[in-house]
């Protein structure tokens, strides 16, 4: 399995996820910008590159992107002290999406799948999907995290525990005593000595992009009639400026991206059309908002629930 | 002179801003919350404090704050290690202020005057305003420039070209290629050896201070009945996404705050109530917004324009 075919397959699986969710919105198309990365070393338009697909102003979804990207070249220097090699090309190849929804009783949604490779031989892929619904539905939750369990469980019966574990540590906001979301599943940097190793690992990583559009687009179906407000209105925008502050403060892609160079357009998609900050706000004891702060922390069993 | 008198002088500085604000606007009032630090060392609510005033829904100010702190312990691992200490204790005071308007033709201001020494006998001021205008009216731009130049000129003439490089530089956003506004000025670890040195210092940042609540009202005047519609809010809370950007992403200080657990209430009262982020927009060619695109630039000599 060459790099070739990993990006080949990332790249089909965004033209079927955008068609999925364009169904399931029933309004907007996906816009596409094509990009070509500069490299500083073969020069301007010979890094690789993405498709960046955006929907806008949809019947459901306000805001979202699914992007695409293959690039490659010399590996940036802080990666490189890292990993305390001297010198290595690199190649990178994944989807990323984020769907901020019209409705506040719709959860945004994120989902990744990556793989990287050197020039030395190492590689790894790494990915995730994570749920932040405005109005936390326990029952949703669970299902939600019962969809990932199933698609962990046909490849390793140990991946589940572990990266919903991994989710809840990385989806979290230290400065606000949050977790993001619901959490999900989240990995990074798995690769595998055995033979057969590196297609396993692909298999479990396509099998996480495919199983994106189902769960989301059946949440979509769960949510979208509800009714709402402008109380409602009002609490998706502030959930919406705390997943601005987690991606601007403490989202690793997020800073890697900005600090080398990236194609901010691409990078920022991820923020909220529109979200708001008060001052020491705090929702009334008992409502539906200061029930969802309570389920936005680590280490809930969902699953049992 | 003590740490105490430096610290009382910059609450006498909260005050007086507070109330020429609060005339300025001619309807809200700051609401105030007192804060004690826990101190890792010597224990919940013993490592100082603050007053945290904040303003909103005023006639002229949608949102803002006006923070005085006095902070004191043992130092942060990460600062000892910078400096190459094994262990020092550290005292820390300053006001810091950010004003969100509700008009888009009033500019947003930040103002931050602080105080920071270590009991190894380090000492040093740090501080600046800089200006964040939605719409860039040069004339004003330069008459900014113009009163912060008198400020700096009046303590050493060397201060304003470089302060004002410092400020061009320290309020830039790389990821964008702009500068977060028409900038102002910036210094960091001002320290003198002179005999009288931290007097003379001492007098040029409660300069700074004072020169901040004249400056603004008096824009706040120039602008405040300047009639704007729809599009121009539209813009006002794109430009609000980039200070959001810029904040998170780059602030030295928002991002020692948050990494220190610092009081997050009180450290992201400067972010906007509202703010919007589209994709890839960009302003019609000859606009009012692409030209105020074509000045957030560094290296604007505003005096000669």
């Amino acid at each position: 399995m060459t790099r070739e075919e990993i990006a080949e397959s990332f790249r089909a699986l965004q033209d079927n996820i955008c068609l999925q969710l364009e169904i399931a919105d029933g309004g907007a198309k996906f816009e596409e910008d094509s990009w070509l990365r500069d490299d500083p070393v073969a020069g301007a338009g010979k890094g690789g590159g993405g498709r960046s697909r955006v929907i806008r102003n949809g019947q459901v979804l306000e805001k979202g992107g699914v992007n695409f990207s293959a690039v490659y070249g010399e590996t940036p220097q802080g990666m490189l002290q890292k990993l305390q090699l001297q010198q290595a090309d690199f190649f990178a190849s994944g989807v990323s999406i984020v769907m901020h929804p019209k409705s506040p009783m719709v959860p945004i949604i994120h989902m990744n799948v990556r793989y990287f490779e050197m020039s030395n031989g190492v590689w790894w892929f790494g990915g995730g999907i994570d749920l932040t619904p405005h109005y936390v539905v326990k029952a949703q939750a669970a299902w939600f995290h019962q969809q990932l369990k199933q698609v962990c469980d046909r490849h390793d019966e140990t991946y589940y525990t572990k990266f919903k574990k991994w989710a809840d540590d990385y989806f979290y906001i230290p400065h606000r005593k949050e977790s993001r979301g619901v959490g999900g599943i989240f990995f990074d940097r798995l690769s595998s000595e055995e033979q057969g190793g590196k297609e396993k690992l692909f298999g479990f990583v396509q099998d996480v992009g495919k199983a994106f559009a189902p769960i989301y687009t059946h949440l979509i179906e769960l949510n979208k009639t509800l009714s709402y407000g402008q109380e409602e209105l009002d609490w998706q925008r502030l959930r919406r400026g705390r997943y601005v502050e987690f991606n601007l403060v403490w989202d690793k892609g997020t800073k890697f991206g900005l600090d080398t160079e990236g194609r901010t357009e691409s990078i920022l998609m991820s923020l909220p059309p529109l979200a708001a900050w008060e001052y020491n706000y705090s929702p009334e004891a008992g409502s539906r908002e200061a029930q969802t702060l309570e389920l936005l922390q680590k280490d809930i069993n969902w699953l049992a629930l």
